[in-house]
């Protein structure tokens, strides 16, 4: 895949999606990745291709609990730096050219972070921060899916969040609409933040899961991005007038993988902190099931409608029509630009 | 889609698939395009994307009657014109370049006829005569599929009836390979008329529909093609012998607009005139029935193989072997042909 | 298709496919084939496309017991020459470009061998001997699969057998890859030898089938080859230190013909002599059957991996890393390669 960040952690699965004994094969950038846990329990990344005949090395099986994995088709044995370690042919010798690349892999905050461009680059200092889902303090509902469109659609998409009132119903309102948005960037970082006052339209679900009183609310959406496509977004709230210590905070994570050049792993999650007692758990659980409907009924077709529409061109070669609310994807695309292209040059 | 021909009216729908408050999406000339009716009722065709983000606007809704409809993405408005009528963003401004590609669109004859070239040069008296399928007049039976063949394969198909007796089994009779074929051209019109004297083997739904008695039948099949794919057929017949005033008519529509460049939406009709009685009605919903069943069964799969065999190549330059019965469908090619070629020099 | 052997000789299909009034349409070397029996029963196979209007020939009916084809869609009849025959249409004279492309074909060995290069060198000669086929003398199962691969991979599967242990759980035995192995070249025939000595891990349906005693046998798995990709295989043994003369021999045939650039087919046979007696035809049966299940389940998903894994690259772009097994795939390679540039300067 061209035109994209190498030297960046992408998100390669949930911490969960890989039980140890399990060997998890996805494509990220249109690259072949086997995923599993060595005998430590730490995640180890390799291509998915057997350097001999190419069989993909996720139809195999681990071996010595997971310190190699087994070529499915000859028995060639890679290990966790994916150098050959183990050929059952003729006398046994290795190979000098029995290795397949090796891709830096870090567990954080319930994420495991692949870094597919120069290993010697890999900074676990660049990770953004995530730790609202580190399993020990918050109650973490989170999904997975895959969606048929380029992955700055969905940047462009939760970056601009007056969506919403158009393509869910369910939240219909004029108040995300009528909010007053501010775009900032720190550094490389942009932040879209919403603020809508007085708000009488909270839906009831939000009022239930938050236990907040009837009459209006002062609300916010805080939506921060990190390249290449990783988002936090905090919607807070209180009852308008209220002591600002008495809001409620809900806390999500909307990152975002390129699988080809037309589809997208989206990884999601909302976490609810473990202090709010066991009622964190069952909102974690209920709220991520009722997004990820939303995902797949309202945004999934509108994205794949979309990229359908745009036919893989680039979107400024289609010189789109730029509202106000598309300050922050703007930004968020040129920051991306400017870094792929500071890339190409060396 | 390259190498069509633009300034000319393609069928666009039915008039009955277009009821008031509904929304039609259809790909023409591998171009999405949206249809509804205003409040008035008078059918509306803009390109299918919003020139902000690209999403569908057949995925919206219509607004005041259908005065406009609003994209389901983030809300803009477009009306009859295309141009945008309605931003609830910010301060509600209208950016200039908030328009859509407006088609012109005329209803007439049941049909809606669609321009996709010069909209200054889109000429009503350049519509072909479907006055048999006018409703007032005359009990029409339409119907509507998608063939995946390009368009003028199916033209030849239409031009060239000597395929009946060998494609379609029902129908199968000697007598209409052996008829007297007679090609004309009347300015940029062909006429493709064939005459069977003396027929024994005329098909029993056709006696039971006309009413005609027993024994040989002089029969005739004309069709009437005009650029780019509008065919209209004329299958009338009497007795041998008897009063041609006593000659029953049946008469087709075979339209056909290109989808893609290698699909096709076939719009197809069978009209009697009201002045039958109740029969009409009847005998128009029973034939197009059963030649929509012939269509799918017999004719699709044939042109949709060809379409395969021929693997996107031009027709002439495979080197056809031609027969006499291709007279027609040749002479209707060179006008298409030369009509494309002249607008292409502008 | 490009980059493949034409002058010499196909498996287009088993001589079982094609009783007398069928007809089969075969795509090979990405050109479709029609394929029936003429009034003698001698196989005919022409280019399956109609020169007037590219319709399949194969949709048409059998003339005169086999003596021509009707093309399906305005009647042409092409003889067992490719000559049309028949012209229904007006004066009922043959166009002289109104012939159709025949490929030379032999039935022999129970298939049928086709010829897709030059006519005037299609040379019987030069067929591979596969009279362990012949039903006379032996009880043959077969069957023919289509894989979704290069058909060069499949040579690499027969070629290298070592695969078996890590592919195959139910013939998972180390012995076949500790066995001896030998690579020999006979003109442009390939032999692969692999000898197992002393093998304690013969899987029970080997022994049930050969009436095997218990105890240690000594093995031999000769696979040889010719181009384009025709393999025999002889599976044998004994009793360890018993009579030579007691030996069990199981042959199969694995002859795979390009349906297209990443697709093939693949017709597998096994043969037992019909000295044998009745158990002939039932060990017959229920190996074939057995082995299909194998073949479906485990080699076809590899194959079809290994296709998505390359890409559609060629294998040495890809700089396999080269395993002692490889021997006699490699040079198989290289003599098709050789066969393929000589073909190419003429």
């Amino acid at each position: 895949m061209n035109d994209v960040l190498r030297n960046t952690w992408y998100v390669a699965a949930w911490s969960t999606e890989l039980a140890p004994g399990a060997v998890l094969a996805r494509r990220l950038l249109d690259e072949p990745v086997v995923l599993w846990r060595d005998a430590q329990g730490q995640p180890v990344a390799l291509a998915d291709r057997c350097p001999h005949r190419f069989a993909p090395l996720s139809m195999g099986r681990l071996q010595d609990g997971g310190a190699s994995i087994e070529c499915p088709y000859h028995g060639l044995r890679f290990d966790a730096q994916g150098q050959c370690a183990h050929n059952p042919h003729g006398d046994g010798s290795i190979p000098k050219a029995a290795v397949v690349r090796r891709y830096p892999v870090v567990e954080r905050h319930n994420l495991l972070w692949l870094w597919m461009g120069d290993p010697a680059r890999a900074d676990v200092a660049a990770l953004p921060d995530f730790s609202f889902l580190d399993p020990a303090e918050y109650a973490v509902g989170s999904g997975h899916m895959v969606v048929a469109g380029h992955y700055e659609l969905e940047t462009d998409n939760i970056l601009d969040l007056s969506h919403i009132e158009f393509l869910h119903p369910l939240f219909a309102s004029e108040a995300v609409r009528r909010g007053q948005v501010t775009c900032e960037q720190q550094g490389e970082t942009v932040w879209c933040k919403r603020v809508m006052r007085e708000d009488h339209q909270v839906p009831d679900f939000l009022r239930q899961a938050f236990n907040v009183p009837e009459g209006p609310l002062d609300r916010w959406l805080d939506v921060r991005w990190n390249a290449p496509a990783n988002m936090a977004l905090w919607a807070g709230g209180h009852a308008s007038g209220a002591d600002p210590a008495t809001a409620f905070v809900s806390q999500q994570a909307h990152c975002f993988t390129p699988e080809t050049a037309t589809s997208t792993h989206y990884f999601f999650a909302l976490a609810f902190p473990r202090a709010m007692g066991p009622m964190a758990e069952q909102l974690a659980a209920e709220n991520v099931a009722a997004v990820k409907v939303v995902f797949e009924r309202e945004d999934q077709p509108m994205i794949e409608a979309v990229e359908q529409r745009m036919r893989g061109h680039d979107l400024w070669s289609l010189k789109p029509v730029l509202l106000p609310g598309d300050a922050a994807a703007v930004r968020a695309r040129r920051i991306l630009q400017a870094r792929i292209a500071a890339e190409a040059q060396g």
